[in-house]
């Protein structure tokens, strides 16, 4: 008997999706015959540009119509943000709280917008939301603050890395200078090093002032590779800005040592009475639910433990002009919740690395800038708070979603909300 | 002499940030005075509904006039896909491509419209798809799909959750009637079973069509359950639709060994001479960046290596619907890159868990459906070609990067086009 | 101020250790002057070819004395298991429990035969032992038993690689029939296949009978790959036998997921009263030790969580003739402390990969059987009885070292041990 | 048809074992009926303890014979390293080497003894520092040392987290001299803090002179932690002198961004034709089967990417009475191989928790000390020239199994090898 054998017959017909081997293997083969024409691309942003790449591409004017058109009046305004702009996104930004953030550098009741498509995603944290702030408020504290770049240096033998990396160590001074020299923003902080045979890693450290900051890093840490090839007693044989040591756009375990961005944590405790009112389960039973999936998370191999961090921050960081794309880096981390002596619930969230600028990158575009205005961190002096309000809304997030699945109501709400929906199948 | 102690001082300044620690900790406590007026939430989604919540929150009105006026006249349309609405977030589209795809199912030119704020993204991949596309296109296939609930199962002693798994394990067919009870589309294709103690976790495998079908599967796991309590010889304490071991919305290592939504591998061969036109680097020198880079992300603990998937995956995610959170688990894989006999460059991507769908979600929404349709990829038995499409836009991606930062321009092209920007400090 | 630059200085001169960076490189470099006489190698054990060893290499003959001449004559019965023999190393064992184990396979009380030579070991797992017998034993079962090889086969596209596993994958039956040429004990149970690009991991799950099998899968999986080199449809470019991605002498994420060895699970129920009087301690005081070492695990990047499951593993591997070389890949694994309703003590462990076995190996030489003759466990249909015992007395560990953390006893009973040691400096 | 279902039905017979499922169910109960007598632990190690615990213990007194009765003698040498001593364990040691080692502390020819029971281990590292030595040896050098201890401090409250966490990161002067006083050889270097909510994880980093140190730090945290709690000027509510975020005696990624132990690397340059004269295979073989093997390791989700460090470390830590459970934390890190240019191989391995001392633990047991002596590492100022050797050991280890690999002779080597045992079944 060969149940298994018939298994794997089955994974090979499902690659295969109905085909035969051959036909699949031959759609498979690079195909150089009639190669389309690519456009060279462009940084000009207006409608005049946009239209002529609607031109080349072709189709049916109706999509034109919706991308571009209804958008057109408002184009210009992404010049710098976008190349080969054909049109507008739109998503719509719903609100949840106000949250109520006691944080060091937050302090008050936010009002906070997040973009989403999500069924039941604003309607979870709005829920959080209001039983944290009933609560108190969440406390919330940046622990730390950095931004790295890791320039990497190659050398014939680890004799050379030997006597690159002890002349680099000596050179912060020199180094803080040249990164002087490139921005009044950012400041380099720290500089480590990992030697692995004849390659040398450095880890720069950043301060950014109020902007996430990737791009000030990017140019000074150039300054300092160009500095390091004029002086350096020892030349690599080959060097790069950065060698994906970083973290940069990716989760890594190595952030919980050090930081991306802004390290936080947030706290509170709910009286049970809340819980129960709001959340309609116990302490008990979330914090039963929070181990088991405590376990659930360490088990699949997860960075961290916590539930849906990333709903929270994709929405918040859509709706503020972040760069969505460190979602990927930025969530993970660990959630905790545990019933106090006197009964009550206790929670917490700790993120290693909450990417937020409020300023620069695209938190000065329309509807970005507006949903910072109406949280009041729009600018110069506000990113510490922004993250402390991320944190806060990720614990309000994950006090939602848990109680939800400790009560059994996870599905419900899901069916619920999602099913006044028009545009579904 | 004690350097660290002046350093640890440092690290503590750092996060009292001028305050006293007195000052700094009297803020962190929770605050149950003046506490604000929470609205309850809604899911109606129109003008009159957004005017209220404007309304009770108050605020600088040109605020709203950007982000609720402009676009009211089709906030109607998220109905179902949002709560809370205030209004409408918007952020550019840029076009890359069009991109050669030899795939399983994809198979043609596309044109990739891509949504950020972020400068020099899209001309990144634009590049890249510019370059893969002259050397014959990507090979690109589904490897294998899947999407998965793990629910979970907690008993009192370690011999009831033998008794209990035992069982388990033999009612397949009938959790398949049970599942196919709740959805046409979704069908449970596997059942696994993690032990750990007196806890059991089941992981049911479904495969949900076209749809990306995270709701779809919660709702026919939640069937599951019910029967489960109904007929299970030995009842557990308590139970969950979902255990965190799934991989829902984080980055976890278990997806190599399984899948979460759509396996996907991509490859190109690219002739030396268009890696040196177009990219104007060598296929040695990108080899050799992409080893340093590789071994980069190891010293970091990423799960797999790669260099910038998120990028691509969160802007294509944005524009053409789907779940942006999702970033968080899909922006994980494999890049490689190889200097063949021939002296050309092979370049492949793999990722586990690509997760997409042409119907449902926020597919259908005016400006997400409009991107489908223009790369012709709306509506039922398009999403395994979205997802070949997808694998092919990260390895355009992975060569412009990587291509960017062995040739040392990594920095340049950063500079050069977010000077363009207006709203920058 | 730059205290930083001060530290990084700091730094580099640990590196250098007191020596300027010339004559640091310097010591660094390649030397092929006076090469040495590198002895061929033998696998031939006795005391002739050891002394010859002995004499080319020279030396003080007092260690000679010890290491050679004083197990002399036992020397050939390590024929086989050794090579370049020059004598035998001692270290003591010592005895905890017995254990009371209720497994699937185990059955009874069992007494531990531990080697190490680390202070307090033995004890703090006697302690252990003690509680858990007292309380009715460890509840301990064989989850799922499979040893994996993992050959890989690289071809020129993916669109081969496609074909390839398509066909291997239809060749399950065939691939059994060329196991069970090459062995009687192992079978070939599962096949699973990972494409990456042009590439084709192939994982082959066997059982091995009562041994620990990694041999034994090593040659069957060799017969298969000659095989698929004479009848595959497409040949591979390269292919090797196993490709690292089994999981072999090392910990992974992977083995959550599948197995590596025997997956077991142990627990136990203790009463208060018992905690109380054998471990000075209580369940809450435990429990709240447990989740504060589970998050220190998380933040550290552990595969898993748990406290010191390498160190009863590696003495009982020792002792028992395993290979301790594999402590690397199953010191991993779940432990989960929790407290009951009635305020007594749930603990349990869960280890993915116990490399076991009771024939083979190391598990008939001379100390090796006895100590598996004193369990009862030497022999054909004992290693699974032999993974549960193993999985209790892991618990055991488990339980003595958090009660001593959580009652504040750990660094006295380091002391008090180690301090009766007459070898330290 | 339900192929699954039949599959999963097998699983579930697996774990039956032939059983009933409630006859399983019943073995698995806890089980208070004729509870053993279990002995009183002792630290005395000597013939008289020794056979008193075998009188207890009754059994076949053929294995008393083989475990005490032989080595009876030098039982008493073992006072200090273990309890409940009952006999002496005995395996053979293989001589690998001399291999010639270039290092910033280790310099010269070193034989190296390897304990071990496996076929064939011996022979590939003896292979490896043959070609290693003849290529002029491996140059090595130790990048950093410390060694871990992280207490951890509950409080009720973020805002007490935070007001504990400010003062401790301004008592590092008073820290040292509270280890000072309690340890000449350990020395505080750094401490790092973690907040995770209301919890504060401190990480003391010491260096412990030439012993491994790990009971040293244990006693010297506790001495620090007995100061903070006569001196914090808010108490903690629970307290542990060690958290778990250490990393001890388990494999972390947190190693590779701090150290555990010493972080060493080593690397070596083989011509060609040494390749090819020696290890019967070329450099391209060599890296191409590395760079394979390494992605096998990273989808298999280990923490580095290696081949088998476990091997050598746990043969010369069991030789040299080093703590082998360490092989768990010790056995990560990068293997990298390249081609040079001029068509020779590069190769290096890099470990960031080489766990060894020269003094103290088992060093000084008779043929441990008797193998430090071999090879004049025996002592003070000898650690880091051992873990210097240990390093390029690895390396030789990684040239031999990957040369192996590539020329498709691994299953080979271990066929031959182990055919001459006889006690295999």
């Amino acid at each position: 008997m060969t149940g298994k054998g018939g298994l794997t017959q089955q994974h090979a017909d499902r690659i295969l999706a109905g085909r035969t081997v051959e036909d699949a293997a031959a759609r498979l083969e690079p195909d150089c015959a009639d190669l389309p024409e690519i456009p060279i691309g462009s940084a000009k942003v207006n409608r005049e540009r946009a239209s002529r790449i609607w031109d080349q591409m072709g189709g049916d004017p109706q999509w034109r119509e919706i991308l571009l058109d209804r958008s057109a009046d408002e184009l210009e305004c992404y010049q710098g943000n976008i190349e080969n702009a054909i049109g507008v996104m739109r998503m719509p930004i719903g609100l949840a709280g106000p949250l109520r953030v006691n944080g060091l550098s937050a302090k008050g009741d936010y009002p906070i917008p997040l973009a989403t498509t999500e069924a039941a995603l604003v309607a979870s944290y709005h829920r959080g939301c209001r039983v944290l702030t009933m609560a108190g408020g969440a406390s919330a504290m940046v622990l730390y603050e950095s931004i790295a770049r890791a320039p990497a240096f190659a050398f014939e033998t680890a004799s050379d890395a030997c006597r690159f990396v002890v002349w680099a160590l000596a050179q912060f001074d020199v180094f803080r200078e040249k990164v002087a020299a490139t921005t009044s923003h950012g400041k380099l902080i720290d500089v480590g090093s990992t030697v692995e045979g004849n390659h040398v890693y450095l880890n720069f450290e950043y301060t950014t002032g109020d902007a996430s900051g990737q791009n000030m890093v990017t140019l000074a840490t150039q300054a300092v590779c160009d500095y390091i090839l004029e002086a350096s007693p020892v030349l690599p044989v080959r060097h790069y800005v950065e060698s994906n040591l970083s973290g940069d756009k990716k989760a890594s375990a190595r952030a919980f040592s050090t930081a991306r961005g802004k390290k936080v944590t947030a706290d509170a405790r709910l009286p049970a009475e809340l819980v129960e009112k709001y959340l309609h389960t116990t302490p008990q039973a979330m914090r039963d639910y929070w181990q088991m999936s405590a376990i659930g998370g360490v088990l699949s191999g997860t960075i961290g433990i916590q539930g849906h961090f990333a709903n929270g921050l994709a929405a918040l960081y859509l709706a503020t002009g972040q760069d969505v794309a460190c979602v990927a880096e930025s969530a993970t981390g660990v959630t905790r919740f545990e019933v106090t002596e006197e009964g009550d619930l206790y929670a917490s969230v700790t993120l290693p690395g909450i990417m937020v600028g409020t300023v620069g990158g695209g938190t000065g575009l329309p509807t970005q800038k507006a949903c910072l205005e109406l949280m009041g961190l729009y600018g110069d002096g506000k990113s510490r708070a922004l993250a402390e309000v991320c944190a806060g809304l990720l614990l309000a997030g994950e006090l939602s979603i848990i109680a939800a699945l400790s009560a059994g109501h996870f599905s419900r709400a899901h069916r619920k909300l999602a099913r006044t929906r028009k545009t579904d199948p």
